[in-house]
């Protein structure tokens, strides 16, 4: 049946023909028996996303992601297996299933948490790894500059003349998010300006509008909000706008992604263009060189242009 | 080694040894086993989209459609497998090898194009499959009203005054597409309203925005135009306004898809508001039924809500 099986020294002739026999009792076909028995490739890599289904509903980030790593996947004939978890235990349960039935060859890890468990036991399994946003000893890694990202955002508003500024996030468990406001927070103290961080968003709209509601009713009243996403940007401008405030005039507005969002908001949003199709190609190459025997190799991502728009401007 | 083969008549204890043997030689796992004897499920749905790369990277009407397919096949522990192909005839090779693989148990078809040879061929390789968007006789479906939107459309459009409504579309290839028009055309006929059908765009922004140009600087000047999606209407709204007309004074503007753009932009656009997760999960109920044996059913789905906003509110 399988060139493999037929190979084998120590089978005898009756055995293989025991095996076919039961095999195709079963109502195997010779392709799946062959891709059964060889289990050299699975065609596939997979993808877990473990988020709240509504904090990424809205999102271009995860959609292009896929698309990035799907146009790189698709050029070597490999398809991407894509599933939702509840959270990051019931991701590694599916690692630990897909990996055990050779459903994928290798994994794409995202929304790195603060301590998180998934690369040790990964790279305990030996499952072939990139992680999407943070660095790793032993696995793959694409690599975001988020320092470089919340240092060009500070440097343009304090140059605005902004000196208290409030940083709406999205979960805060997430690694990504704890750099950028620990960024802040330094680059604030060596600068004399006053950073103020939210407590965290749950990525939608309406989370956001409640938080931009309460910094600008509470005793701080900031004069630059900045936004993790262009979908915390809306719901911040629709507070901005209920309470009076214009946003470019009164306050500065900076979202850390882009979209046609933030150019057809009025004001427009000035924003951190990135490419997360670029991300989710990097991310494939990696994947793909290390399944053909490469060593694990981190690719560090440029910074992002910051794309100033009327939302900072200050007059 | 599996419980199939284990309990399996007129297998000798030794012929399964010899096999638990030799597939642990070569490396499997129980698990792995397990799943590659069985091949009853191979425990995954798959999805190809096969699309010109840059035609869908704004749109969110594919992520959303993805994301309510996961949350219902994983309810079922299935995942997601999703491939992006050039054309159908690179879309129906990768159906073929699924299938003959074992890598999904069904198959998602979306995009149905005029006369599109998929269905047919998935029938007759007795593939499950429930299509997205058109309704089939031997295959399961999910089917929008594309009928009951261009009347809701174009009644709105006629009551606010206007006679010469233009569309922009998409790919004229896709069906539904060509239903749009061949619907528009009839009621244009019947209500005595002159309706152009542009040559239809790639589906970007950049296309859009030349259409709209040709169509202001042509012989019959539209007092209304209707986009397919947002994105097209971002490129229109651009036209427009370096023109010099004034959407919502001079001329209507109605998107056939609703997103957050349609809310910021200036002047709020009127849209059809679907939730594309909505139909996401339909097909994944329909396809789970079917392969727990159920026959190939059809959900039709409700007549999406036409949202009135100043776009298309003429003084």
């Amino acid at each position: 049946m399988s060139f493999t099986l037929n190979d084998r020294p120590g089978v005898s002739e009756e055995t293989r023909k025991r095996i076919a026999a039961v095999a195709r009792d079963m109502g195997w076909s010779p392709n799946a028996a062959a891709r059964a028995l060889s289990v050299r490739s699975a065609g596939a890599i997979g993808l877990v996303i473990a988020r709240p289904e509504q904090s990424f509903s809205s999102e271009r980030f995860f959609f292009e992601l896929i698309v990035g790593l799907q146009s790189q996947l698709s050029a070597d004939g490999k398809a991407l297996v894509l599933q939702v978890a509840k959270d990051v235990n019931e991701e590694s349960e599916i690692h630990r299933r897909w990996w055990s039935g050779r459903t994928v060859d290798g994994i794409i890890l995202i929304d790195l948490r603060e301590n998180d468990p998934r690369p040790a036991t990964l790279a305990q399994l030996g499952v072939p790894t990139v992680i999407v946003g943070q660095p790793s000893d032993s696995l793959g890694a694409v690599v975001g500059d988020e320092e470089g990202i919340m240092r060009k955002i500070l440097e343009h508003l304090i140059e605005e003349g902004c000196t208290r500024i409030a940083y709406v996030s999205g979960f805060t468990s997430l690694a990504h998010i704890t750099q950028r406001a620990r960024t802040l927070s330094q680059i604030g103290r060596k600068r004399g300006i006053e950073v103020q961080l939210s407590t965290a968003t749950d990525f939608t709209e309406d989370s956001a509008l409640e938080h931009t509601k309460e910094l600008l009713q509470g005793p701080r009243r900031p004069d630059a909000i900045i936004y993790d996403n262009e979908i915390l940007t809306l719901g911040g401008y629709q507070a901005l706008r209920t309470l009076g405030f214009t946003v470019g005039e009164d306050i500065a507005v900076v979202s850390c992604e882009d979209s046609a969002i933030c150019r057809v908001l009025t004001p427009a949003v000035t924003a951190i263009h990135r490419e997360p199709s670029t991300v989710g190609v990097h991310a494939a190459e990696v994947l793909t060189s290390m399944l053909a025997g490469g060593p694990a190799t981190t690719v560090l991502e440029e910074t992002p242009e910051l794309i100033v728009r009327a939302s900072s401007q200050l007059r």
